[in-house]
């Protein structure tokens, strides 16, 4: 943004000031909100830096001053390539238990027992929102400038956004055990946000298995508490109300976000199949054969 | 192990029982200790799982058990694969920070302030002990038999072992900056053991940086506390004293440990120039133009 503001005739670190802070927000996190979130500034001078910090002040509880408004972009984008690349890492061994015939969710839920040198990461249909799926490959793209691949961003990009159709073909495969062509399928696609007890859809993974799905001609349905309808440039639907009625007019439901409102135990009932690639019926006892994990 | 002992006429689950229960040791961890870090255990058959919990829960306070001994042993290679991807990670940004002309300390120090959502992971020469550089190529190995490709251990494997090349190219950049040409240079190489405080030098990053130096005829001299001497195939040597004098005679010090024994800033007020692949000079405040840090 330099050289846009100083067109004004204007002299940075005098007549103005340029810092960069990222946004560091965990949308639905009732612990930490911007206020005590604390908040990396980088100035593009010292002048700048004083400036910035003196504003954030004002509102957030601790400031973090870095050396410059370079290294206050990283650190935002390696805080999402964290998470990218470690959903990535799960979503990989996900694929590996499903080639193995192990349970990924038991694996996962062993290891994150060890008390230290481990942080729980689980699998899922992808990743999305506007953060996660989006801002590691901004760096991928500046770093390709300097003639620098980012090895891990890219393979973290390639794993997340192949588990739409991971998604699709493990569906496809229950279909063919119950007996039902896809395109003669029903399917109802439980949760459409891209994480648990929020209304965001953007980059949502459930809509690319919807697309995906529907691509071949599956009859798709969707419910949401979150999101009553939704829109994108090639689709428009409305969230059904989740009924006994509607969970048995379905061939399959394919939970793919787990919202915490919602009766898993009774979805499991009254469904003939659950596909859940959110391990969400984890604490259902009964009727688990009707349940495919991821 | 299962073939190996049915043949010696026994059956499994009757007569002999089989559990996989890894190994959760962290070396130097005083807090963490074998009695109170939770054991996973898995048996090729229930009852091989009733003896082998059991058998642990004499001496761990706390054991998990698995659905299987496959499980277990995946629990395992999981926790060794997410410390060799996420060091892996931090050292690819050490790469990319070193083309960008940015400090990775900085950058991941600003990160690791997130309250939620990031684990501290810091770059290094490399990995080394007898789990992380190891164990995740285990699982490379038998994925590949099922036609299954393990990218992140690949990529995570091919960055940690780059990392001592790295190490002696940016050597080489700060000799050339002192006139100095590696064949005829002195290099003191601070610390061997693979991390802090331990006397293991097992797969340790500091002797692959020593063998690639001699490789090109720089002549080479390490001290470390921990490791009086050490032999591989190739190479044997002896820790020197660390004096005044040593420092003084070499052209450069690498620290490749940062054993918490050692004053980094008396270490820095007598060598020529330090090149820091810790961060072990963190709170050095004197003689820091004698610093460059990885």
């Amino acid at each position: 943004m330099l050289p846009i503001l100083e067109t004004s005739g204007l002299k940075v670190e005098r007549d103005f000031f340029l810092v960069h802070s990222p946004e560091r927000v965990d949308p639905g996190n009732k612990r930490y909100t911007t206020r005590n979130t604390c908040k990396v500034v980088g100035g593009v001078g010292p002048n700048s830096l004083e400036v910035g910090v003196i504003f954030y002040k004002q509102t957030v509880e601790e400031v973090i001053p870095v050396s410059s408004a370079k290294a206050a972009e990283l650190v935002k984008v390696f805080e999402n390539t964290f998470r990218a690349v470690n959903i990535a890492l799960v979503n990989e061994l996900a694929l590996l238990c499903d080639r193995m015939g192990l349970n990924v969710w038991e694996v996962l839920e062993a290891a994150f027992t060890k008390p230290f040198g481990i942080m729980p990461f689980w699998p899922g249909p992808g990743v999305g929102g506007h953060c996660i799926p989006v801002d590691p490959h901004y760096l991928e793209w500046k770093a390709k400038e300097l003639n620098f691949n980012t090895h891990f961003i890219a393979l973290a990009g390639e794993i997340n956004r192949k588990m739409p159709e991971f998604v699709r073909d493990k569906a496809y495969r229950i279909l063919n055990k119950l007996g039902i062509v896809p395109s003669r399928a029903k399917v109802l696609i439980l949760g459409v946000a891209y994480k648990r007890d929020i209304d965001d859809y953007r980059e949502s993974p459930a809509i690319e298995v919807i697309r995906l799905l529907r691509a071949d001609g599956v009859q798709v349905s969707y419910h949401d508490p979150y999101v009553p309808s939704f829109r994108t440039p090639d689709l428009e639907m409305e969230s059904q109300p989740l009924t006994e009625d509607l969970l048995r007019s379905h061939d399959l439901v394919i939970i793919t976000t787990d919202h915490s409102c919602i009766d898993y135990a009774w979805v499991v009932a009254n469904a003939k199949h659950v596909f859940d690639t959110r391990n969400a019926t984890k604490d259902v006892r009964e009727n688990r054969e009707k349940i495919t994990l991821l």
